[in-house]
């Protein structure tokens, strides 16, 4: 008899159901994205549609309608009648017995959760600490997969430490990015905002792309270049950008005060350029 | 109203069940094991018990009792009344909302699939081709994680070009280990038998551990050094090491016969070797 364990519990295998023969839960075989509300409206919602078409045909994921997917997400938003949300979703290849080749005609699994957004203003204004970790991820990090794993192992770390955010360093000593989030860091004698050159080892943040866009008439100027840990502490600001909190003040660094210890002049100016961005 | 949406299905998000909430899904947060029986016994089970407590220590999963899980494996096993199977199973860090930072006092879901192991001599009389794909994987293929993405893009490659395994090559163009088994060479003029050294980059395969085993008194010599394209497609013979399908004699690599193009004579002693061992 072929059968499954679901903890204690024996069945027939022919009985277990699709949701613990995901693909996504056998090898982490799909692609998400996170879209935020504010004021009732989702933002750069195209941005986040286009990156996940991206990271849907990196991975050879077919038979997905994009136009139904964002039908989807906008009827979510719409049922849910809240201001400020968080929307996951997530597209794996489908359910199906576990096997590294994707069976032919399989049915790709859609799934999206919706939560009110609460807004952490102590955060902006305190700022966060955050600690490195080694960037042990895979090569395509400008795909937004499900595997996630790295992700999860430097979080955790970072916690123990009593950070906020770990900061991925790669093997030739420099900062990639956050583990959930793009990092900045400002030189306030040059006025540079620096933060690394997209590539395949970063996501294509979708809040970067609007920082560099605030940024614009600021009084910075924007230089995309890698940092090392050492040359980042040199820097008089640091921030995160995360789509859920848009720019996120970072005040120690590896135990590091950055700067004066608190959030900076320029982090405090971006931040009220992005308000009005999202207003 | 926080709220999910399983397809086109909307549900208030507390009715979410915990099988779409499971860490292994949202961040392939978890790791697995296969195992086969030969005969009606389990193969090398404490070989692969011990390196599934080795993946969990290094993800820091905690509250998993590796005895339970033995008897849970021992006990579908007996009830399937099958002689020669392929039990597969995975724990996840548990069920949550999805947050990065796993929730305190989580409790880990095990998953186990049974199935019937239908041998297909052909494979190993007439051999299968492989084909080359870049090593994407992170940097820890030691630790036998649910974060298989790039295995499985690899995978689907090798099937366009008609071909049964995907060989990883990484950045300095060396031969890692295949998709889903571990890779040898070897060089009948020297007899030498060729592998990677252990490290993280692959992971430590069982049954390459019981290949190292039966060539002693071979003939040939355990020689364990990284070889490229290149230099492997000068060998004169190779073969795939796996559970599943112990020695698979590999006779096309990337389009370019092995050796003869046939079965190597020193693979069919290892074959009848390893037999011997699993009697």
């Amino acid at each position: 008899m072929q059968l499954a364990m679901i903890d204690d519990k024996v069945l027939p295998l022919k009985d277990l159901e699709p949701a613990y023969q995901d693909r996504g839960l056998w090898f982490g075989d799909g692609v998400y994205e996170v879209i935020r509300s504010y004021h009732g409206k989702l933002f750069a919602f195209e941005d986040h549609m286009s990156r996940f078409s991206y990271s849907l045909s990196q991975i050879g994921l077919t038979g997905v309608s994009i136009e139904e997917i964002r039908g989807r997400v906008q009827m979510a938003f719409e049922k849910s009648q809240l201001a400020n949300v968080r929307v996951y979703f997530h597209v794996t290849r489908g359910s199906e017995p576990r096997n590294h080749l994707p069976g032919k005609g399989l049915r790709p699994n859609f799934l999206l959760t919706l939560n009110e957004l609460i807004d952490h203003p102590e955060d902006k204004e305190n700022g966060v600490a955050v600690s490195t970790y080694p960037d042990w991820r895979w090569k395509r990090c400008d795909i937004k997969s499900l595997n996630l794993l790295p992700n999860i192992m430097a979080r955790m770390d970072a916690e123990k430490k009593g950070c906020y955010e770990a900061i991925f360093v790669n093997d030739n000593q420099e900062i990639t990015e956050g583990a959930g989030s793009a990092y900045f860091a400002i030189d306030g004698e040059k006025k540079e905002l620096i933060t690394r050159p997209l590539g395949n080892e970063i996501l294509p943040s979708i809040t970067r792309k609007h920082v560099l866009q605030i940024v614009e008439g600021s009084g910075l100027r924007m230089v995309e270049k890698a940092l090392s840990p050492e040359q980042a502490k040199r820097c008089s600001e640091m921030f995160l950008a995360v789509t859920t909190k848009d720019i996120l003040p970072v005040v120690k660094f590896d135990g590091t005060k950055v700067g004066t210890g608190r959030v900076g002049e320029w982090t405090k100016v971006l931040i009220e350029r992005f308000k009005l961005l999202v207003k």
